[in-house]
């Protein structure tokens, strides 16, 4: 164990509270996301609408009786959130030896407003860059890039790209904001310059399908929120599914996505549920794939998980090389500052080899960590 | 295995074609359930309505090659869809003992005006019963349960129970359908009848949350058809979240319930993903149940699977006494006529007593099969 190098595939950053005030261009100053704070805690507002809450996503070290969704202040956050050397200090009291870094705050909120949007999603990218300055060897900084505007995406993942980012995130379901749903022949172009760029493109675990976060919380019948918290990452395979079937996989072969957060035990269920789906149907369907779905998924899919038992137990249907851990630091998933005794539990019945790269060896080799 | 007994947890009926016209009370003589024909096949109309397909509900025995989404007639339709003898002729080809038998035909359509969907489900309901007495030891008919009227519901349970059926199948997603959703506080004297009648209840795939098949397959864009039907079983997750999470499994201790053609590879994964959720957010959520999520399932849930290897090699986790092994006959997923080599497949690995229980001995417990 001690000559693996641990890498978390997943983990996240609150990004400091002035990030989009400092130097802030006139036109934006005041609709720039910013923290207010309140008798309910600290949240983030972007012209003038709240657009996140401080609470589970700075939930790490504390015990869940303590947990909040909303309520806290970045006062009380841990500096690793938006801290590079803080980071790494919790990551050294963790063992974890490199991060993979995905949003905090509101760079995934789609601000109707071009500008506005751009000038958002370009200061936390740039602010990416610098964060994986500080230790490019530890912390692997990814972008966001949004959807509603597909030539406004290809502008933006060229120049993140330009910028020696290591890959990049996307809604999965953008067409719930807005903007075309993923197998849409108008993101062909876009597909082509992933692949052109060589990045691995993410989709993070952002709710159920058609379910709104607010809104859901809202409800007051007891176990509603425990439902959305329970099915969440599953609903990733909608995802998966339409990049295979759809052909976006078959077009673009050396396209690689990693599904974040989402859990792997329920893979090897899916892949064969696909695989099924393409040897009963492919004749009507008048499927445009060539081969089998599962794949596509070994040659081209990864997935990240935090704690995932039957995951790792069938890891060899769900692949060896495709599946990666993660701590979801400083998340309400995260296993910090206990990730040791995770790794533990779950690796003890694991060949140290197969837990190498499940533990760091595959988000290695994906992000290019030398 | 010539000594176990195989059921089939989950196979299908197609209704007589004249079962809602034989004897048709006069008020209903234009809008009763029937079968037209025409260039494009036989479908079902009600009330001036398609309320479905011949097509891949009848494709038992046909190779893929050959399945057709609509465009059959009842003619070309294996007479054991509707007919009890010609119906256990196929089971002895197959050599299947017993099945488990769900809807077919229009049933399940939630017709508006509630006399006519009355009509309509007493009228298939009674059919179940006759059905279920040809071989009472082999065929077991399922009722159906429309929810939009739930003083409508209960009459029909009650009416149900006292016929002799051995179990009844409700819609999962109520709400999309003018019903409401099955958290809502309306629904306990429902669950508490349920107990009192000792009957399972189950919820039949009918496709991902919030997709229409209907739409969906009228969508041109390849490989959208395929992904409705991958994702589809997966989906009923937020079925079994809400009644654990709820709290209507804990308030109602001997409520069982069945997931119906929803496969099985996945649940040992969520059944970790709910006990996780329960772990981490049930402080701040205020949760109503005690127990943790795993236990109300092990205690009360039960899912059906037709093929699925990585369920059957995840048994344990999944729960041995609570899966089924079933064919689908006569829809587009069955294993029939060579269900015998599916068994194999499935279980060459697995000890002679929990195939048992897998193949057939649930069913007979759940069921009451002496």
């Amino acid at each position: 164990m001690a000559t693996d190098r641990i890498v978390s595939a997943d983990s996240h950053v609150n990004p400091p509270r002035d990030l989009w005030l400092r130097d802030c261009p006139a036109q934006f100053k005041d609709r720039a996301p910013r923290v207010e704070s309140g008798p309910m805690g600290d949240f983030w507002v972007t012209d003038q609408q709240i657009t996140g809450a401080i609470g589970l996503d700075s939930s790490a070290g504390r015990k869940p009786e303590d947990f909040k969704p909303t309520g806290l202040t970045y006062k009380e956050m841990r500096p690793g959130a938006y801290d590079p050397k803080a980071r790494l200090e919790d990551m050294d009291v963790d063992g974890v030896d490199a991060e993979v870094l995905y949003f905090g705050g509101p760079v995934t909120q789609q601000a109707a407003d071009p500008a506005l949007r751009t000038y958002v999603v370009q200061r936390y990218n740039d602010w990416m860059v610098e964060l994986s300055k500080a230790a490019p060897t530890r912390l692997v900084g990814l972008a966001h890039i949004p959807l509603l505007d597909l030539d406004e995406a290809q502008r933006e993942l060229r120049r993140v790209a330009k910028m020696g980012l290591r890959g990049f995130h996307l809604d999965p379901f953008p067409d719930e904001r807005g903007g075309k749903p993923l197998w849409d022949s108008a993101y062909e172009p876009f597909w082509s310059l992933v692949e052109e760029t060589g990045l691995p493109m993410s989709f993070h675990i952002v709710g159920p399908r058609k379910a709104n976060v607010t809104e859901t919380f809202a409800n007051p019948t007891p176990g509603i929120k425990e439902t959305f918290i329970a099915i969440a990452p599953i609903s990733i395979c909608e995802t998966v599914s339409t990049l295979i079937f759809t052909g976006i996989l078959a077009r673009h072969p050396k396209l690689r996505f990693v599904l974040v957060e989402c859990g792997i035990g329920w893979i090897p269920y899916f892949l064969e549920r696909m695989d099924q789906t393409f040897n009963k149907h492919r004749f009507w369907t008048k499927s445009v794939i060539t081969e089998k779905p599962s794949t596509y998924w070994y040659r081209q899919g990864y997935a990240t998980f935090i704690q995932d038992l039957a995951g790792v137990a069938e890891r060899h249907r769900a692949g060896l090389r495709n599946i990666m851990w993660s701590t979801d630091y400083p998340h309400s998933d995260s296993t910090w500052p206990k990730s040791r005794e995770a790794l533990a539990n779950h690796f003890k019945d694991v060949p140290a080899d197969e837990r190498a790269l499940i533990t760091g060896g595959n988000a290695a080799a994906l992000y290019g960590l030398s």
